[in-house]
C-alpha cells in the first residue's frame, strides 16, 4: 500500500480561524480528516504534518523518501521565498505536487510568484481542499 | 447530465509532433479520447475544441454559458500575453479551471506570468493529460 | 454627408452581460443604436462594426480611407498589446480617435498602456456611451 | 444655471507664444474665449483659471464645490507628478475631466503617466482647443 | 525542385502605401514578383502568402513541413508579441530565417525585441527587398 | 517652556470632509484643538500651521530653529516627491518626527515611499491623532 | 487589567552588544526592564519575548489572542522579507503596532522595506526604546 | 550692456547654514556679491533671485525674455522633479545654463537625474561659486 | 591552539546524496573529515556544525566569540534571503570566511546575489571542499 | 572594383578553437579564404581584419571611406557595450552590415543587446560565414 | 607656471569630419590650438592628447601627477561604461574636469549616466569648445 | 614543474599608491614578490604580467594553454562589462580561478556583479594578497 506524505506550512494550523473569507470556515483538522477519508476510499495511506519552522519542514522532506512514495506540499508563504525549501525539493527523488488552497494568482503580486514550483512536477492552484485530492489522485496514476 | 467545453489553445493541435521531449509524443487526438473516456466513466459529456485564433477562442468563450457547466481552458501561448481572453473569461459566470501540460514554472521566464489565471478559479500545472481529467473533476465536484 | 466608421474590439459584443457593475447594463446594440441616433441628428453617416478577432479590425483600418471620413476605435483589450492594429492605424491617413468606456487609469496596471494611443490623434477615456459621441463630434469639426 | 470651473495649470499663460509647433499660436486668451463663446451657446457659465502654483490650484479645487457644479481641469506638467493635486481631487464630489491640449502618449516618456487620471472620471487627450468643449458636453450631459 | 514558403505578417499587404518613408514605394506585389524573379533565376520554387491573422499564420507554420524546404518568414508586428507563431515555429523542423525590411534597431524600443528570433536559425534585418533574396540564398546553401 | 511647531501639509485642511473613510470625520480645528489641548496638559506650548504649498512649508521649517525647539510634519502627499522638503529638513537642526494619520503601506504604492523619512529621527505611521500625541512626547522626552 | 505582548525579532538579544553605533549601549535586558518599569507606573502588563526563530514568533502571534489585549512587534530583520510572519499577523485579530529601533529609511535600501506594515495598525520607527513606550500608549488609548 | 538673469531655487537662502560640509559656509549673500563683483568686472548687469516656490520661479521664467539676455539657473531640489520648470524653460527662447555647486554625481541618487539639463545649452557641476561664474562667462561668449 | 567554528546552512546534510552532477558524491561526513584532517595537519582545532534552522545558525554565530577565533560559512540557501543571518554576522567582531561548493554565478540568477558578502571580509566560490581549506589557511594567517 | 574592409572583433582569432559547439571548427583562416574565394568569384576586393583592440578597430572604422567602399563588421563581445565602436561607426558614412555568426537571440540575455545596431543598416544574425556572403551580396547591390 | 593635461577620448579625432549637426564642423586640430591660445593668454601650459585606446588613457592618468597641476578630460563614450578609466582617476590626486561638448542629457538614453563623474571634482556639459576653458579656468582658481 | 600565468587587470599597476585605504599601501611589485616566493617554496613557476589593454589581457589568455597549467586572474575594472575578456576566457581550456583584493560586495553596486564569474572554475573575494595565494594553492591540487 502507497504512502504519502502531506507538508501544510506556515499558519496553515490556523485554517478556519485566520481570514475566513480567503480561506473558508474549515480547520486543518477538516482538511486532515477529508484528506484521510478519501486515502482510505483509495486505499492507500497519507500522514498529514504541518509546521510554521522552515528547518523542520526540509528536515522532513530529507527523510521521505524512505517512508512515502509521494510528497504534496502547500509551502504557504515559504513559497515565495524559502529557497531552502527550494533546494530540499530539488534534493531528492519523490514525485511532489504544490498545492495552493486560494488562487495564488488573483491576490497580492508577492504571491504571484513561487520560488518551489520549478523544482516540483507541478500545481494544483485555487481549488481547495479538493486540490489535495487531486494532487493524491495524480500521484496515485504517476507512481503505478 | 452536465456537459463541459474544454478549449485548447495554439499549436495544441500539433500535440505530439512538436517538441516530443517537452509535450511527449501522445497527439491532440489521443487527449481528446482520454477525456472522452474519462467522461463517458464519470457519466457527464465533454465538448473538445481546438482553434489556434484567439478571436475563435473568445467566441467560445462568449457562446459558453448557454451550453456548458463549466470550462476547462489550456489557452497554450496565449496564457501570456491574451488580455482578451482574459476579458473573455472574466464577463462570464461559468465555472473555469486552467490547465497546462507542462509544468511552466519550469521553462522560459516569459512563461511564468499568467494573464488569464487571475480570472479563473484555479490552476493545474505540469501534470500532463491528467491535468485535464483532475480539472473536471473539479468541476463535476464543484458544479454540484 | 461624411461617413465615419466605428470600430469596437473584442469582447464588446457582451457590453451589458459582461461585468455590467464595470460597464453598465445597455448592450452593443443600444451603444450602436446610440451612435446612429447622433449621427441621425448631425446629418452625417456611421458604419458600426466589431470583432473579437484583431486581423479582421487591421482589414478594416487598411480598407477604410476609400469609404470613410474619419474612425473612431475602441480597441478594447488589443489597446494593451496589438502593435499589429498600431501599424494598420500608423499605416493610414484618416483622422482616428482612441475611445474608451471605463477609465482605464483607475483599472489593473496592464490596462494603463496604450500601444496605439501614440499613433492616434487623440484619446477619450472613461466617458461611456459619450466618449463616442464626442469623438464624432470633434472628427465633425476637425474633417471640416 | 449650472456654472463649470476652468482649471489650466502650470505655463498654460504662456501658450501660444511656447512651443507652438507643439501647441498651436492660439494663445490662453483665445482658449478663455473660445471656452467662453462655448458656454454662452450653451446656456451655462464658466470660470476659467489658471496658475504656476500647485498649491493655489489645489485651493480652489478645495473651494470648487460651494460655487460650480463640475470641473474641467489641464494639470499640464502637474499631471506627472503632483500626488498633492491627486488628493485634492479625490477628495472633493464634484464631477471632474482631465483634459490635454497635446497627445501625451506621442510625447517624452515621462509624460505617459498620469497620477491624476485615477482619481477622475474620464480624460481627453490630444484634441486641443476641442477637449474641453467635449469635456463641458459630457458634464453638461453627466450632471443633469 | 526545392520549395519554400514565404510568409509575410499583418500590414505587410498595405505596404508601398504605409509609411513610404519607412518602407519604401514598392507594393507586396512588387515583393512578390521580386522573389519570384529571383526563384526562377536559381532554379527553386516559391510560394508566398500573407495574412493579418495569427492563427492563420500558425496554421501554415503547422502545414508547411509536408509541402517545403524552409520558410522565410517576416512576422511585422507579432515579432514582438506573438508567443504562439513562436511556439509555431519551435514545434516544427523546417529551417526558418526571419526577416524584417527596416533595421528595427533604430525604431521605438519595443520593436527592438523578437520573440520569435530564439527558435529560428538566424535574423536579417534593415535590408529590404534584398532580406528575403539572402535570406533565400542562405537556405539554398543550408539545405543542399 | 518648549514651544514646537507642527506642520501639516497639502489637503489636511480638508480633514474630516475629505475620504472620510480613510481619515475619519475629524477636522483639521479637531486635530489643532486635540493637541493644543494635550500641550496645556503637559505643559508645553505648540503653533500648529497648515499649508499646500511646498515654498511656504519650505519658509517655516527655515525660520523654525529662531522660535522651537523642534518640529512635527506630516508632509502628507509631499512625502512622495517633494526633495525640497527633504533639503529644508536636512537643513536645520532642530529635532523632526514624521507623522502620518493612515498606514501609508496599506495604500497605494506610491504612499509607500517617504523622501523625507531618511533625514528625520522617526516617523510614527497609521496612529491617527495619536500620532501627534505620541511625537510631541517623544520630543519632551529627547529635548530634555 | 490589560496585558500586552512585546514580540522582539532575531538579533535583538545581541542588544547593545550589536553595532552599538546604530543601536546603543543599552541592552535587551534594559529594554525589557525599561518597559515593565513603564507598565507600572502606567498599570498594565507586558510580557517580553524574544527569539531568533521565525517559526517560534509565529506560534506566539497564533496563540496571543487567548492570552493578551494587544501585539507590539519589532520584526527586525524578518521585516523586510518574511511573509509567513504578516500571514500570521493578518490571521489575527489583535491590535498589532510595529516597532523599530533605528530609523530604517536612513539604512541600506533592503531594509526600506516592510512586508508586515501593510497588515499592522501602525509603525513606529527611530525612536530607540521611546518607540515602545509610545506603542504601548497608543494601544492602552485604543483598546480602551 | 547685456542683462542676466541668476534664478537659485529652494533652499539657496539657507546657503552657508545649512549643510555646511556639502555647500562650504558661504551664505547666498556671499554668492550674490561675488556674481555682482564679476559682473561689474565684466561689464554686464545681474539681477539674482531666489525663491522656494516653484510658481513664482515659473513666472520669473516666464518674464525673462523681455529683459534679459540670458539665464543662470540653479534649480535645487526642483532639478530631479519639476517637470513644471522644465516646460517652463522650455518654453522660452533666452540661452540658460544649469548649474549645481556640489557634483550631484557623488551623492544620493535621487540627485543623479536633472529633469531640466534635457531643455537647456549647457550644464556646469561641482565648481561652487565658480560655476555661475563661468556660466556667464559663457553666456557672454555665446550671446555676441 | 586557535579553534574555527564552521556553520553548513540548511540541506548540506544531504551533501553526496542530493544533485550529485552539481556537488558531488562526497557526504557532509566526507567533509567534515577533510577539514578536521586538514585542521589536524595545520595544528588548529574545528568545530563543524549543521542547520537547517536559520534561528540555530543565528544562535551559533552570537555565541561564536567567546569559544572560536573565526568563522567560516557557507549558508547554502540562506546566503540570498536571510537577512537575519546578515544581522547576526554583522553584529559580531569574529573574522568570517564565506564559502560556496559550487560556482554560483554559473547557476540560477537568484544565486548571484549574496546578501551576507558584504558584511564578512571575503568569499570563496566554486573551489568545492577547498574552498573550507582556503579559508581556513587564510583564517590562519589573518589571525596571527 | 569594390573594395570593402571586413573587421572581425575580439576572440575572432581563436575561431574553430573556441567553442566549436557554438561556432563550428573552421577557423578565422578559413573564414578569410571563404571571403577572399566569394571576392574573387564576384569581381571585387576584400581586406579581412581581426583585432581584439577596441582602440585599432576604432581606427580602422575612422580610416576606411579613403579606401573602402563599404564594411562589414562582426563586432563580437563588442557588440554589447562598446558605444566607443558605435560612435565611429555612426561617425563615418560608408555604408555598414554587422554580421553575427550565431544567433545571439538564442544564447545568454546579454548578448540580445546590440549597442552597434541602431547606427548601421542591417544586421545579418545566426547564419555562420554565410552572413558575411550574404552582407557582401547586399553592398555589391546598394552600392551600385 | 602650471601645465595642465587635456586628454580627449575615443572619435574626437574626427571631430569636424563627425556628426557635424551634432559636433559643428571645427576639428581635433581647431580645438587644440583654441586650447593653446586660451592657455598662451592666461600664462599656463597644456598638454592635449587623444586616444581611441582606453588602456593608453588609463596610463596618460597614472603618469600624470608627476608632470602636470590638473586634468581636463572628455572620456566620450568610456564615460558611459569605461569603470577602468573611473578606477583610474580615484586612484590619483590631481584635480580633474570632465567636459563634454554637446548636451549628453538632451541625447540618446545610454549617454545620460557618467561612471566617471562621481569621482571627478566637477563636469561642464553642452558648451562646445568653451567648456574646455572653463575647465581650465576654474582650475587656475582652483589650483591657487 | 607546473607553471602558472597571473593576469593583473587595469590600474593594479598603482596598487599602494591608488585609494591605500582600500588596497594598502604594498604595491604591485610587492604582489609579484609575494606570489614568487610562494611559488618558490611549494616549488612551481609563476609569471606575472599586467595590462591596462583589455586586448593585450585576450591575447595573453589566447595564447596561455600552450605555456601554462592553469590562470589566476583579477580583472579589475574589466570584471564589470568586459564581455570580450569574458569570451576568451571561456574560449580556453586552462583552470581559471578570479581574484578579488578587495571585498566587491561591500562596494559600489556596479562592483557587486561579475561578468566573467560565471565562465571560471571558482572565486576568491576580498582576502587581499593571500587570495592569489589560494588561488595557486587550489590549482596546484585541482591540476593534479
Amino acid at each position: 500500500m502507497r504512502h504519502y506524505l502531506i507538508i501544510n506550512g506556515p499558519n496553515l494550523n490556523q485554517l478556519g480561524k485566520r481570514e475566513p473569507d480567503v480561506y473558508g470556515k474549515e480547520t486543518l483538522d477538516d482538511l486532515v480528516a477529508f484528506i484521510e477519508e478519501f486515502a482510505k476510499q483509495q486505499s492507500f495511506a497519507v500522514t498529514c504534518k504541518q509546521s510554521n519552522y522552515e528547518g523542520e519542514i526540509i528536515g522532513w522532506i530529507h527523510e521521505a523518501s524512505s517512508d512515502y512514495d509521494g510528497i504534496v506540499i502547500n509551502p504557504a508563504a515559504f513559497t515565495h521565498y524559502s529557497y531552502a525549501i527550494r533546494d530540499a525539493l530539488a534534493g531528492q527523488s519523490l514525485p511532489v505536487i504544490e498545492v495552493h488552497l486560494s488562487n495564488i494568482h488573483k491576490r497580492e503580486p508577492f504571491r504571484h510568484q513561487s520560488v518551489t514550483a520549478p523544482v516540483v512536477i507541478g500545481q494544483i492552484v485555487g481549488l481547495g481542499f479538493h486540490g489535495y485530492q487531486l494532487a493524491l489522485t495524480y500521484l496515485e496514476a504517476h507512481v503505478n
